[in-house]
């Protein structure tokens, strides 16, 4: 069962217009979120986030259809899941311009969960692709999604599991679907929402927990070189929750933080746990 | 009718899985061609690019299959058609990494082509939206086409038919569906392919057509400053041909060249005319 068009449907009931910009031109955003205990984790910021960025596509999306769809997959089943959220802008003639009321298309599938999926480790590869912070796409996720696609393929071709992605001005933006941050003694550092990174969601989670921690947090242009000296590098996002940076090509990183990746982990199982009825991430 | 998984079929016969990776992440490629008297201009060189721009991503398409799609839509009907062709990677599991052995999805629809769509004029908009040479989305046509449609939608914003966008290293890349030509006396440039720039086939066609009418041509970065004090300033793409650009912004471009122009128009013209048995694009 998926949600389609304002109902619970069986895929087979799916009746797609080819003429939909989601699939012609990328024209359109998701989410992912996921749910534990039934209930969609930061289901309000997931939302918050696709409406800001329909508005600044021009899109108009209704927030409480948004929330239906996501809560009715959420509801299907109690098993822990990840869900996507999908909005394309809707069908319109051929070309690039959107019809002037163009009907967005809504729809949320979900897939299973496993806890193994949260608080892993990752090798990193340095790929070719850079973050154009001139792009609306480096900062929203749009349907248009293939530079992380590619980047995340380049990683894996040199033996990495994700792509340490540099922006065109040469700072630190992101993994193919992570945030980063950078930890040295108590200092939390991200690279700034310069429109090189997306705003995630776990990103402003750890930001809002982290000097509740003892961590002095701050949000600025971040460079490879304090990367590779750093005391702890973790990546950040929805369905992964945080993963340990354990090397990029072929420099190990450091692991003498552990004191740090463990109170970030507890912090972030904790807030799962409060607001999804006691799961347990057992980090 | 439509051609949708190897063979005609009417919008209501098809069947679309939603774990298409073209619709979820922009994962797959397209082609934009004009058919008349049921020949596809430049058919040869279309599949070329799409066949040169899967084997970039990693997607094994078939051409033969691409030739059959193409092909059966232009024989519908003997009217003028712009033919879309897409071929998506296909379906995956959830997540950016593409499944070992996807089995693409290609499909084919028409669109009804007018003369009024050749030869005409257009003023450009300077926009925000830079075009990234490290981006394989700018050197191809892939589902991925965010950064197009949002930069004409800018330039509309601002009353003009089009944008004027330049690469992050700030030499012009192209309009938002149209490669750029400017003339200063018999020289003929356009923007090299460095990454940024889409090699299009009428841009191929002009580059080969333009000796033979006299010009210098030659590829090479270009700026702002130079296409503004241009003879004239031409966009070329696969279902307009050829647009004379007569402004930018509040600036407007001279029209010195009409000769340059007629003679390049006339050259597109002929080339309309035979390899699609006669067809006059009345320029």
């Amino acid at each position: 069962m998926l949600w389609y068009k304002e109902k619970l449907v069986t895929a087979d009931e799916v009746k797609f217009d080819l003429a939909d910009r989601g699939l012609l031109l990328g024209d359109g955003l998701f989410e992912t979120l996921t749910a534990f205990n039934h209930i969609p984790f930061q289901l309000e910021a997931h939302l918050d986030r696709m409406i800001h960025s329909a508005q600044r596509l021009g899109m108009n999306l209704d927030r409480a259809v948004l929330q239906e769809a996501v809560l009715a997959v959420a509801g299907l089943d109690e098993a822990p899941c990840v869900i996507r959220l999908t909005a394309s802008r809707g069908t319109g003639p051929r070309g690039l311009a959107p019809p002037e009321h163009a009907t967005p298309l809504v729809f949320a599938t979900r897939a299973p969960w496993h806890n193994a999926m949260a608080f892993g480790q990752a090798k990193l590869a340095t790929v070719s692709i850079q973050r154009n912070p001139t792009s609306p796409t480096s900062s929203m996720k749009t349907l248009a999604y293939l530079d992380p696609v590619l980047s995340l393929q380049e990683a894996k071709a040199k033996g990495a599991d994700d792509a340490l992605i540099v922006s065109t001005s040469g700072s630190i933006a992101c993994t193919s679907m992570a945030n980063m941050f950078i930890l040295n003694r108590n200092s939390l550092v991200t690279p700034a929402l310069d429109g090189s990174v997306l705003p995630g969601i776990i990103r402003r989670l750890i930001l809002d927990l982290a000097p509740k921690l003892g961590f002095i947090v701050s949000e600025r242009a971040c460079s490879i070189a304090e990367l590779l000296e750093a005391d702890l590098v973790v990546a950040s996002n929805s369905v992964r929750f945080l993963t340990r940076i354990i090397g990029v090509d072929d420099w190990p990183l450091s692991n003498h933080s552990s004191e740090a990746w463990m109170a970030l982990k507890n912090a972030v199982a904790e807030s799962v746990s409060q607001e999804c009825k006691g799961f347990a991430l057992t980090p």
